[in-house]
């Protein structure tokens, strides 16, 4: 694992080379402080990653593609829908739903509230996502989705893909599923009419913890433990 | 769930009322804008909860016990040993490890990072995990312990009770252990010789996800799984 990870919208699997210029080089240069022949990580986003030996070049980087190849995503793929966290705390959220390795993130209006993110918060957040698949040598950006209301939410429930976390739930359940919607309430919990047309729908609900927890704290602890459950069970 | 809980260090199981001041009431009154006959949550933080009706007393608050009793602690109780994240991280992680219901965290020492905690910094820890414990209605507090090495991590692994956090390992598998001590490493990750030292003492070593994790998510993350793990083998 190289100690700092440079993402490269243009990086190809025939690349080579690969220049690196403004504040990606410089935040690699000043911050974190790479130097000519550190061994470093890269990927594009979208499934591609790799390693280089970093050659300065004045103020950019040029690295030199050793290795390069595709990323499986992880499987399931996890898309998980919230209450919007207030303030900095939907950051605190996708930086740690990246690090679980979910697959998305969706706003989702409920009764209780109604956080609907401006697109410059919708903007601060796909650049989050980016931070934090550089730490976590994540080659797949997880993916920032439009607002949903809550009967979207409970579209195509029937086949057991849609799961929704409230302490009312058993423990989770693998499946097998291959695409999971998780979907997490606000602070103020679901109203029973939500729970009641969940329950309609063929929505699982399961609980997450023995206690309340924020958004920003339930959504990737949820996320963890669902993907943990389903990789188990095809480890089986 | 009441909208606030309120901390009572004297709160016993034959309250009947209990006197509220300070900065506790200030905070209730002013931020929490609890009123005149709100119904609380209020908590001893060593297992004492219960429900009450809040009267206001000028600048204090009165409250009325309703309902008054002792919560069982989370099973198994799980004590996280963590390198410590720098800055204000160790608080965030402090205030996740309580919602998810960890039993304890102490500070561990590990040869990629050696950050012992000033006294400062545990005592403001400890009221991130009494805030933490009003917020999700948790009336045992989260037990901050002191630092600790890594050879002190590793005694008494041999009864299965020690697990330690790295990608080498497989998928956590839950035994029954009523308590478990969880260790995790440094952003730098554990040496070779720490994770054969591990090994050769009998420590468990589990994966808790597909990615890396920064210490405050690994942490959290790693504690739920093993909760929801052991929680599921004794339902069933």
């Amino acid at each position: 694992m190289p100690r700092h990870t440079l993402y490269h919208d243009a990086l190809t699997e025939d690349s080579t080379e690969a220049l690196i210029s403004g504040d990606e080089a410089k935040h690699a240069l000043r911050v974190k402080r790479i130097r000519d022949g550190d061994e470093v990580g890269v990927l594009n986003g979208r499934g591609l990653g790799g390693m280089a030996i970093a050659r300065t070049r004045g103020r950019d980087l040029l690295l030199e593609i050793r290795e390069i190849g595709m990323q499986e995503r992880v499987q399931p793929q996890i898309d998980v829908w919230t209450a919007t966290p207030k303030g900095p705390r939907s950051g605190e959220m996708i930086d740690a739903l990246s690090q679980v390795g979910a697959f998305g993130w969706s706003p989702l209006a409920t009764s209780r509230a109604n956080v609907d993110p401006s697109s410059a918060r919708v903007d601060r957040l796909a650049r989050v996502a980016m931070e934090a698949a550089k730490q976590s040598a994540r080659a797949w950006l997880l993916e920032i989705g439009g607002a949903h209301s809550f009967e979207e939410a409970l579209d195509g429930a029937g086949g057991g893909g849609v799961v929704l976390a409230d302490a009312s739930g058993e423990a989770y359940d693998a499946t097998g599923a291959e695409e999971i919607r998780l979907l997490i309430g606000p602070e103020g919990g679901w109203t029973n009419d939500e729970l009641s047309a969940a329950r309609d729908a063929g929505v699982r609900i399961a609980r997450f913890g023995p206690h309340v927890m924020r958004i920003e704290t339930a959504a990737p602890t949820a996320c963890a433990i669902v993907i943990d459950a389903e990789q188990r069970l095809r480890a089986t």
